[in-house]
């Protein structure tokens, strides 16, 4: 471990600014551009249009800079400090068009695929849970990932109302396009009543490794974890968490909450466990803040975010220094 | 006047079942069929993939249902009796597809089209701005008509972010299309921060009476309203009640709030000075309950929709007795 | 005017105890018995089993004493101290049974009653706009009083659900026992949708004043003052607030909200403007906080009762002067 | 299991409806008339004059039906498709008289008695947790029923402020009248502060099964649905769930929240395990969404309706096919 | 045990008084000054001067004393009867200075003083979490008294923003006064990211038993109340409760919201398993009810502050009768 | 009038970045240093260590620039374009320190001296209403300068329990240190009880120009407008607006609301009526969103900003060129 301690990229000092204090950017990060040093690219993705029931992500992302005011820089647990292992900034939102979901896709796409290139992780916040397929596309072409995929959702789905790129397929998308590998790829906390008995089947088909609630409860969480590492293994891991797999208790703010879900220390220590993989990316999906006006829902996304940030910029660094 | 008083479509009567109780429709009145008979049709419109900004209007007609619990049967300035005068019921929503825009477009024309040539007057609860192309479309194809319109923005853009039909453009679209005469046309309530200089021009340019904030208030709600009769004239009229021209202090559960607007009460008077025109359909949109957790938005939306709904059962009265 | 000033009776200082610390009485007065010397009693009554719409003002008078910590001491306009002037209290809640209409009438009865013999002015927050039926019937009895009415409603129905006692026939029931002097009664604000064309014929047929908001709005404010003057004359007058009268804007907590209402301002003027009356009491009712999550509706009510503070303590100071 | 599929009574199908779209009846069922056909009559009970706190229960049904916009139709753990196996139908609100609490027990009463007359099995949404009587005593006289009771209070006192029939006598008043037999009931969740040593003893005295939180603590899920089981055993059985045996982390929206209740996930999986149970009717009670305005609670009631349901139409079928 | 049962000192009987009626106290206790025989003082300290993120806990005692009067008047699971074994009054709020920390500091320390004087033991509701400092520096010098601290977070820094008292330093700043003995404290529930390495060093330095949440899951919360006996030992203990030891899913009304925290029902039990300790006071601290609008936070303080007072109760009795 | 036009100062274009998007500054502009050619200075005073009442003003800049968002570029009666006129940037926000209120006093004077000397204009977003001083001391030491105090309350006590620099002193202190001239001073909308007699006397024996809402009313919004001139005259004018200077309907989200005030439509237009005065500055004060979770009186903060923006840019234009 070398601490990379880049002055350019220390967020803003809480006993000198308070945390109320100045624009709100992901905790506290200093903005930039992708091509400017960074190493964990933190990016908004205020993308909405691929929801079938109550909308409103598209403004996720601000409400979760605003929430992670709160966030400081040392992990409570494994004492990792972020901001000192890599170069971490705000890179902005990716780009949309608030009408054109076919548009907004493609120009995410890009987005992300410059951050590739300049050969940062990019940690986003959506926006629905279409997003992992412009992101995938830009990050997992040719090197199928496998998932960690927190949700009360499979989202498999083949279609929805006659599409085929919308918040309910996004999985699916992701195996038939060669951008998830399926036998690497975990789906935990699904559960809600179901629109007709083959919602799960495709993932059991193709080879996912479907934790549903009761199965969670069954196993505990320990075993959960194993099963996580079992399943991802050694190869390139994608972390996506819709806030939907927390309990409503949790995270009202979304858009279509399910009930008898996971709680967020669960989601917490889950997240730590990914401490040693090798991580190339990970989104926050459906945060809609409109739907709890406390900002307990963005406040969980804020810390889940830092949770992923801290393995993530621990694998970072051991990559650099390998 | 000849009372229908048609038993058939009398609301749920408050003295024997409170206003609390029952499934809600739109001022308790029976659920029909268009082809039953429907001289007046009461019909949400949840649509909201033409907004730019804040979205959230497809939950709008689910709320002005609710909060129309509180209406009651006879107006208290005309007397009128609508639901006496004339078979009024909610015939459900128009169906939209929450991810195909031009789908939608084309279902909610269809549906439109059935209740033109069922011979009802629609009364339409959106849903964004977007909804009264179609509308037109279904209704006024072939004889324009005259527009009684508020709103804090004139939507007569060209464009918006590379679409043509979206929240932004409808009366531009609508004029475009034949389907609205902009001569008869006046446009009461706009304000607000303007994206350049031209916001307003399209309508100057093809003659449209444009009532600005300023305009108003120096003119007088009194003047306004010669003003929308000398336009509108005898030809056919249809109303559209952006909510947003109402002041956010009645209706901040709304995507595009704009400060310094109409009051609630101006806004009633003026809907009622419309006695005696020739209305042929009318709509309220951008109502997006979920800013506004107290439901003064929807509320207010539910009570513009009964004024509309005097005057039209006034006018469809005259011309069957004619 | 000689200044009782009487220190067992001054409200807590603010500029000693800031106005968010102690426990909340009305307008931070001190608590007392009704029989220690009260000039002006302050007294909630928290009944709410008389709505047949939305219910919850039984949480009024506590959501007013919170709302009432704003309060100071002398009047902006008239530079009345009324807290100098008269011994003020707050002396509690009148005793109810929450699950008895018919015991809580008596028992509201009651208190009054004693409030009365010991020679106060009672200024009562609701509660239902029931109550004031069991507060006339304790200062009224036998001497009707004029009445200064503010509401949406007229109040007067015959029955309602097919009881005689509740919040919209209060009225009626006032004059028909005697208590209430129709034509020393002025109603001011009455609309919204009616139940039928007779809704406010029995006001008209006992000779109240009714002021509609179409009427208000047509003579203004200066002449509807002009005629609670000429109204109520000379004898005794009793203030009845139904905070329905307010447009939604101010009182979205309330029971049954109509819109196109009163302005704050208007009600404080016309309120400022019973300066000199013989005033024999007064209540603000159907305050329902849940309704109104900000407190606005609580606030408006903790200001009302300002005022009616301020011209009762004038009218009391002169009367013990005279 | 013979599949009814009756395409009059399929809930309206979200691939081509939406959710969000259309009025709410309960999980998108069709409206029915009780002697339509119903197998399982949903049925709203706005009945809240029972209450001697905070009330505004009368709202639940409506707040229960919006939230039921997000149940599909298939439960995910037990697969049971409760639309296919019976005749499901919204059968709307019975009727109540928002002011007289004995003519509303009455008129409830009539109509669980035209329902049970049917042959329909009812799942209520209260309204305050009185309505239990006036269910039972239309289906459980003759044969008293056993209860499955989740609550934080026991509803078992004597009287309540000199009344007998409200929310906190329920069990007491059922067991006196022969509709209850407390053997065969059990209570899960007792817990918050008491009014005095006697709140529980009642249900000790005549035999029911009394899990109080710490019980259910120290005993385990498992062990509590042992208990159940044991307790209900072979006879007809009923299930009454007070929202407020939730934790008020998943049930604010309600008249007197108790602290360190039961989990939303516990009470799922408690319910799922009445499969095979005789169940003869339902309620989900005291859901005051006034209290909740982020939907919280009357998502979690819509959840355990579904539950319920479930459990119910397997059981009918089986009846059914017996 | 010896009964007092002081007829001054009994709360409103809620069969007499409903729950919602009357200026409300702390759990509806009466009114009293410090020397008119109070054995247990429940007394508000609304000071928020100490907060360096959000504030606003100054109007956390006037939340508490609403919510709390949903208390009763028995233990559910000890069947203790507070109110029956000692006298227990509202004394009202601590003096404090909204815009001067200083003298707000010391015109506390001088008001628990006169409490401790009387021979009453407090109970505070805050206010920030900087007032265990002037509480204990009345009722602990010159005998260190250990404490159980509930918590998300140390408050042992040395200093924040330049000064040294404050909500971050409480606990440094009491054991370098002598007011706390570190090695008979214990801190429940750390946990959150850190500002730096060192933010719990101060604690284990000085022998403080630290449980963070990660040691609190691991060793369970039986194991967490033996740790909390065998630290406390015999000597006097005082409690300390910071509303933010809870997850936000039951207090997101608070400055300092930490997600992944303890849940209400392990608070409780852990609160409870202090029957017999040497109680000698407590706070409950942090609650600011403006960014909790559902009181969630607020009843949550209520309940605890009833187990606060129900242990203390009991000791108080015990010294008493020794 | 020559068009600055500066490319690195033009606010995100909507069409191309939704408003939704991206971090929040105020309107959207570049974030910048003040020395970097900064005309205008939008910058967040987030301080309220100054507040008696209820706090939480520390928030307001964060909120008011999210509400800013909606912002676009033209005014729609003047047809200024403040971002083509002038250099105008988000300069951050002005240190504090969240437990210090003299050393915040000191930082934030030193920020704003810092603006002054590099020659911009600043617009400031506070914070409570103490926050002028610290700005005038910057920008008016040697010049007193004319103030337009829109506001409830005159801010001219002497002392605030013991200290001299609060939110209700700053402007006695401003004339006092020579930084106001009262005599081109005029205060418009105070009204609310006062604690005193004397609470405006201040205000009249400097020469303050006072226009309470009584005033307002009589003379009518032109005759404030000249009544604005004729005081301010020629020489340099500072704007300041307590948001409380709003009727409540209008701004509950501040710490002191006051009702019966100012209307959103004749604020806006007063401050269009400054166009050609000697601008030096602005601020707009106490709104603390945390008491409005709508964000409506943040969204009126923002269309304040804009119009005290449009008027302070045609005014820097005109003397950059004269």
């Amino acid at each position: 471990m070398t601490l990379r301690n880049d002055p350019r990229f220390q967020p803003v000092d809480a006993s000198v600014v308070p945390r109320f204090a100045n624009p709100a950017t992901f905790m506290r990060t200093q903005r930039a551009a992708v091509d400017d040093g960074v190493d964990i690219a933190l990016v908004g993705v205020p993308f909405d249009l691929g929801t079938n029931f109550r909308t409103g992500a598209r403004s996720g992302p601000a409400a979760v800079r605003e929430a992670s005011r709160i966030i400081r820089q040392v992990h409570p647990t494994s004492g990792t400090a972020p901001f000192k292992l890599c170069n971490v900034a705000d890179v902005g939102d990716a780009p949309v068009n608030a009408l054109d979901l076919d548009a907004s896709i493609r120009s995410i796409e890009d987005f992300f695929a410059r951050i590739h290139a300049a050969g940062a992780v990019p940690i986003a916040v959506g926006g629905d849970h279409t997003i992992p397929i412009p992101i995938l596309r830009a990050i997992a072409r040719g090197r199928p990932v496998g998932v960690v995929h927190f949700d009360a959702h499979p989202d498999t789905l083949d279609e929805l109302l006659g599409t085929r790129i919308n918040h309910a397929t996004t999985f699916r998308r992701g195996v038939e396009e060669g951008l998830i590998d399926p036998k690497r790829t975990i789906q935990i906390g699904l559960r809600g009543s179901r629109f007709g008995d083959d919602d799960l089947k495709y993932g059991y088909d193709v080879g996912m490794r479907i934790v549903t609630m009761d199965d969670y409860e069954e196993m505990g969480r320990a075993a959960a974890i194993e099963e996580i590492h079992r399943v991802t293994a050694d190869g390139p891991v994608y972390i996506s968490f819709d806030i939907d797999g927390l309990d409503p208790a949790y995270a009202m703010g979304t858009g279509v909450p399910e009930v008898g879900g996971l709680s967020m220390r669960d989601c917490q220590v889950m997240l730590r466990s990914l401490r040693g993989k090798f991580l190339v990316g990970a989104d926050i999906s459906e945060v809609a803040p409109m739907y709890d006006p406390t900002g307990h829902t963005a406040l969980n996304a804020a810390n889940l975010m830092f949770e992923m940030l801290c393995v993530i910029a621990e694998d970072v660094d051991r990559r650099r220094n390998r």
